[in-house]
């Protein structure tokens, strides 16, 4: 029985799975990413993760059927490389696929990290008995992967599914990524932090006044009562609802799947966005839309990455 | 050879064409819609359409191998069913599909209005060449349609593709759907009038101050330098390439087309669409997606409501 190998690289940790035919991990590895170290050192780590992780589970590397790359950022599927990506320093036209498949001798894929997470939620997380499907990873930024039909929508030039720089607030806070009023910008946990500090100076009364905070701390805060962190948690919320209304109208879909960080927050943040989405949506659309926070969590880009190259391996196209 | 009806339900008129399998437009009809006479007349004269059209073009309505109607509103595809029309008064769970088929004897398919002009558009207008295609159809409201993979995407209840609903401004302009901020409120015919008016009243210069004026008076006053018609219009474009660039970061299409009245405007227009896409829209999603108006203009209807018919009479499957 051959297993496979799902990488999820993040800008901090690497994050790898031994991972089966099913989904299972049977075993995982984890290292830093020194990502300051540049894309040929970071390439050399994840290869050499892979075979740290098949020694660590005695099994041997010419037994994977095939290896799954989830990398933050723009990609060119088809080329196996990363075009540029916003979290890893000095990435741009990074031949992933193909510098791994050298190194370790196995067929590589390559995939975005969120498209990644959906996958591995649709074919054995909270998704699976969807077909039409949608994720939102909140952390740093806001990322966003779409299941439709059983299928990742990659789009024309693999850029589909940016769904934290679908613009919600026109002319509204600035972005990351040069625009402005996207959804990144209220409701990633940076700008929970940012969005914090900025009611605090703005005269808001908040246990958090003078101190460094995360989003984390935001959240807690929030729910002990304080005004100010409730005001902000409340609102990403909100945002969060217009964010999901807006895939509602676009694509319909049956499932809108919320993970990271934010996932502590538990039923009654996800309530209140399901609340907006009730107030915003269309009520057919809505109706038809379970709103859940993901299953697999943080394991969602391992096995997600590993099954859609194993998807690749046994029908010869894209997951 | 068996052709095809393709009938397009607007609240005002309703025109239909016998189309061939290769969307040419053998004859055409229209009439009023009569809408206020409530469903089942105006059922009645769609049905007495087809017959008019198919006697006016010499043709045996036993020859009619399908008749596609389009709609305006929120349909049940499968059930045939019009759920509900904004446009329609008292259009609610209207069986159009089978009180169809029961007067003409022959078989139907109910489609979307805007999903069949993008459909038109995909299989023999301006999207001809592309598989990944969306359209705003501007005109009372702002309607959407999306080609997603050479098909129709009707999402997990037939409500996908409400691209009018996408909000791009969260709190903002009320909207005919009881929502705020969306695109719709905002570049519409019905939004360009009630704007203009609004920054009258608000004090601002204009020769349309004190008269009554129509969405096309506004964009000729544009043209013509009026420095409130100039700003509303200049307003629209930008609003237009927000929900583009939105469509652009969840679908990353090859190609946006924009239909209905404001094609009047012309390419300057459609240009300052373009550049506040090229502001806004990652690089490479931008780069993939030709922003164009229809080619076919007010048949894309007709044809495509026709060519869906038709698609389904050949593959059993919905277009």
């Amino acid at each position: 029985m051959k297993n496979y190998v799902g990488i999820d690289l993040g800008g901090t940790n690497l994050k790898l799975g031994l991972v089966s035919a099913e989904g299972r991990i049977l075993a995982r590895h984890s290292a830093p990413t020194e990502a300051a170290r540049g894309p040929e050192h970071v390439l050399a780590r994840m290869a050499q993760a892979v075979r740290d992780v098949c020694r660590e589970a005695g099994t041997d590397l010419g037994d994977l059927a095939i290896v799954g790359a989830a990398v933050p950022g723009i990609l060119n599927w088809a080329e196996g490389l990363v075009v540029f990506s916003p979290n890893l320093s000095g990435w741009r036209n990074i031949r992933v696929r193909d510098e791994l498949q050298k190194d370790l001798g196995r067929p590589v894929v390559l995939e975005n990290d969120a498209n990644a997470a959906a996958y591995g939620e649709f074919r054995c997380g909270v998704g699976r008995t969807v077909r039409n499907m949608f994720i939102l990873t909140l952390g740093t930024g806001v990322g966003g992967g779409i299941i439709y039909d059983g299928h990742m929508v990659r789009g024309s030039s693999d850029t589909a599914a940016e769904l934290g720089h679908m613009i919600v607030q026109y002319g509204g806070r600035p972005c990351n990524c040069g625009s402005r009023g996207c959804l990144e910008a209220y409701a990633s946990a940076t700008a929970c932090v940012g969005r914090t500090h900025e009611a605090i100076d703005a005269g808001g009364t908040s246990a958090l006044a003078g101190k460094e905070f995360t989003c984390k701390d935001v959240f807690v805060a929030a729910a002990a009562g304080d005004p100010v962190a409730r005001k902000i948690v409340d609102e990403i919320a909100d945002y969060l609802a217009v964010g999901i209304t807006n895939m509602l109208h676009v694509m319909n879909p049956e499932m809108a799947v919320l993970t990271g960080g934010m996932m502590g927050a538990g039923e009654p943040f996800i309530e209140r966005v399901r609340q907006g989405v009730g107030r915003m949506a269309y009520e057919r659309a809505a109706a038809a839309c379970q709103i859940c926070w993901s299953t697999l969590g943080g394991d969602a880009g391992i096995i997600g990455a590993a099954l859609a190259a194993e998807a690749f391996a046994r029908t010869g196209q894209p997951a």
